[in-house]
């Protein structure tokens, strides 16, 4: 029996989720895989969720982050070849080509390549690469660097973040924490992804944190000193004087070297695997370089996350190799929360937002309700913000955003959970959770918030 | 148009909530209603769950508990009377009787009596009332004299609990954090609600703060000194001096006065409504004097919660002025917590227990898993376990629990979504759920859970 041979661009979430159960499950099945696997990088299996924490000190070391090192992969009997840059893929002669002059021939391809940081014009130097004081914060080798640049900037440095999203809005967390000033720089709301009356909080409690936040301010460009250093950002209407400059401007899938293969990417480049991870004839995909269907809407989303790399990887691993797993899509759930300057507030979204729903010609009913984490009248208790919004004609509970205290933000799994069932708002409303004093009023605000969006319908 | 005449039984949640129901939904229908509401005691809608918490000292006081006031409920044009109790139901007179000898006639009635705490014999005196320092936590009279109590016995008490349930673990976290010994008395097992290797948990975590925990204690009696005051407690194969005892052994369904009435009631005097809230023709109940039927089974179980008791008596109050709301079930949904002598732990759980499954005739497959609330890596990482049931024949979702640090109960209610939508361990396991370090590892720890119970199928 030949092995069947499988490369895996990328060795990341996707890719390593992708490489192991593979094995696991060719083992299960009789089957023999050889399986290699090529990054370009230094680190595999890294949580690049955790490096803002790493920069706030919350986390001690990179290495922390690394939940599998290369040694325990290749003990795994995966073939893995960091520093080794996939340069083109030629589907009909199966081949990756790379960085250091291998060929590498698969019966099955797996992409895992994962994405990359946008850079904007304006932060490159005349080199077309970025200011020494500017940077992105992507991977492990960008957290060493911040750390760096921290670390040489000292006390009473400024901070300008630019990218109002859940990168920025946790490395604005770490700068306060270190002590330096920040000024957040959106080029629309703070966490556009929410709706205009729930990112209004999060800009305030970061405005209450000390840090300065300045809406609808598109960067036009960099102000130098006669070193060439960066002293400041200047955008339309306004400027600030700073010491360090984050980019946090979102992510693109690093697909660019299957230009040309005939591997069918979207305009911006994401790939569009099937629920299975199939992409097309012998060539599968997961994680950052990848768009996922919307499970409520049908059309697919770029939403690159960790826990869709995760599944994705892990199911495609073992339909690779003979099982057959399913991902059913994404909701588009996602938490973060800012802790800093004497606020705290956690962060967290499910489903569609206003927009979306009427995009796919729902009718949707909104309403915000305001409540508590605790019952109103234990210590604890801390306020929260619920955005709750369902269908007219079907009563289709179609998404849900919280901001609020301690314990606030993982309450939008309960609404994901009747997301992903395609339960209505009266679900929501009437079905059984949990209740003491400690932990929730006794009618559930989450309940509450549904019952009134229900009576509005 | 003359007013229909509404009489409710009972002005706690159940009770009031249905009577401002009732009010509203008949206003909103061009109805017009004279509701009565009668109670034995001296307050209105009131958090018994909150008692515990004033006895630990994070309530500052009775009144916090106090949702809404006896003048507020008047002034939403409530008849209410209080320190009145029904004495008797004359179904075909269409009267209720008082213990102040008036009649009060219905067109509907509302039984919203509530439960007693069972006092077992040993704790009553020869003249058939419970001895000085032992009792109950039931009302605000209970949880004052428990104050009076903390206060007399002074400091270096030592207090008895008899009961291991959600009030017997919370009062032992009250009398921890002032200061007392505590000794914890169960019948079976500390929260026998929940798995054995579960409670486990929950018991070591209180023998840890300092408490004694003795299982499977059925007590026998009290030691009494020569002045008749309760000095200890004895139990078949133990004894403990003491200087308190509480009585947490459950309660019971306050419904004697419908003896002889033709008022259905259960073995135990339970209340048997339908969704409606409707119990017979012109009887209407809501609250702890009822049983509900389980969701997953169909059939009925006796769960007095203030959360049950807040639904129905919302949906019978519509209901009985025109509205058409439904009360779809109980899942036996729980949370709690144990806190004190420098342990914390959540406990939740929703759905079947084992034995629950087994009755039922599914075919349960149950594994428990160890997770952290957090990333591994993140610093406040507190370890959880989660106890996950499935059927083996359909996959089906049948129970979850889970007792852990800061964050671990709320986890229960995304679980209850899916039982309560009647979804598969799969859905759990492959669900849009959120993920950012600060709240879950980057499979949250249900999904883990989930995915090792439908891979042992």
């Amino acid at each position: 029996m030949t092995a069947e041979r499988i490369v895996i661009v990328g060795a990341d979430a996707a890719g390593m989720s992708a490489a192991h159960h593979a094995l696991r499950t060719a083992g299960a099945n009789g089957r023999e895989l050889a399986v290699t696997v090529l990054d370009k990088g230094r680190h595999t299996s890294y949580s690049a969720c955790g490096i803002p924490y790493w920069m706030a000190g919350d986390v001690g070391s990179g290495d922390d982050l690394v939940a599998r090192t290369a040694e325990q992969h290749r003990a795994a009997g995966i073939d893995l070849r960091l520093g080794v840059e996939a340069t083109g893929v030629d589907l009909a002669g199966r081949t990756v080509t790379t960085s250091v002059g291998e060929k590498h021939e698969f019966d099955q391809l797996v992409i895992a390549s994962g994405a990359r940081p946008i850079v904007p014009e304006w932060a490159l130097d005349g080199d077309g690469t970025a200011y020494d004081r500017v940077g992105a914060v992507h991977t492990l080798e960008d957290g060493s660097a911040w750390l760096g640049r921290f670390e040489s900037a000292g006390q009473g440095a400024h901070v300008v973040i630019v990218g109002g999203g859940y990168v920025g809005i946790e490395v604005a967390e770490a700068a306060l924490r270190r002590g330096f000033g920040v000024t957040m720089l959106t080029r629309s709301r703070v966490m556009s992804s929410l709706e205009p009356e729930m990112s209004d909080r999060i800009a305030l409690a970061m405005c209450d944190a000390g840090a300065e936040v300045v809406l609808d301010a598109e960067v036009t460009g960099l102000d130098l000193d006669d070193d060439g250093q960066v002293v400041g950002v200047h955008w339309a209407g306004g400027s600030r004087p700073c010491d360090l400059v984050v980019l946090a401007v979102g992510v693109l899938p690093s697909t660019e070297f299957l230009a040309g293969s005939g591997i069918p990417v979207g305009p911006k480049g994401a790939l569009k695997p099937d629920g299975r991870g199939l992409v097309t004839e012998r060539v599968w995909a997961a994680g950052d370089c990848c768009d996922y269907v919307r499970r409520i809407t049908g059309d697919r989303a770029y939403r690159p996350l960790g826990t869709h790399a995760n599944k994705l990887g892990r199911a495609l691993g073992e339909n690779l190799a003979g099982g057959r797993l399913t991902f059913d899509g994404i909701l588009e759930t996602a938490i973060t929360r800012f802790s800093g300057g004497g606020q705290y507030v956690e962060i967290a979204r499910t489903g569609l937002s206003r927009a979306d729903a009427e995009a796919a010609a729902f009718d949707p009913v909104a309403v915000v309700t305001e409540g508590t984490t605790t019952s109103g009248y234990f210590p604890d208790a801390e306020p929260l913000a619920l955005w709750v919004m369902a269908d007219r004609v079907t009563r289709r509970l179609l998404g849900v955003q919280v901001v609020g205290g301690h314990g606030a933000g993982k309450r939008i799994d309960a609404a994901a959970a009747v997301l992903w069932a395609g339960g209505t708002v009266d679900d929501l409303a009437w079905m059984d959770l949990s209740y003491a004093p400690p932990f929730s009023s006794a009618w559930e605000v989450l309940q509450i918030a549904a019952r009134r969006v229900g009576e509005r319908i």
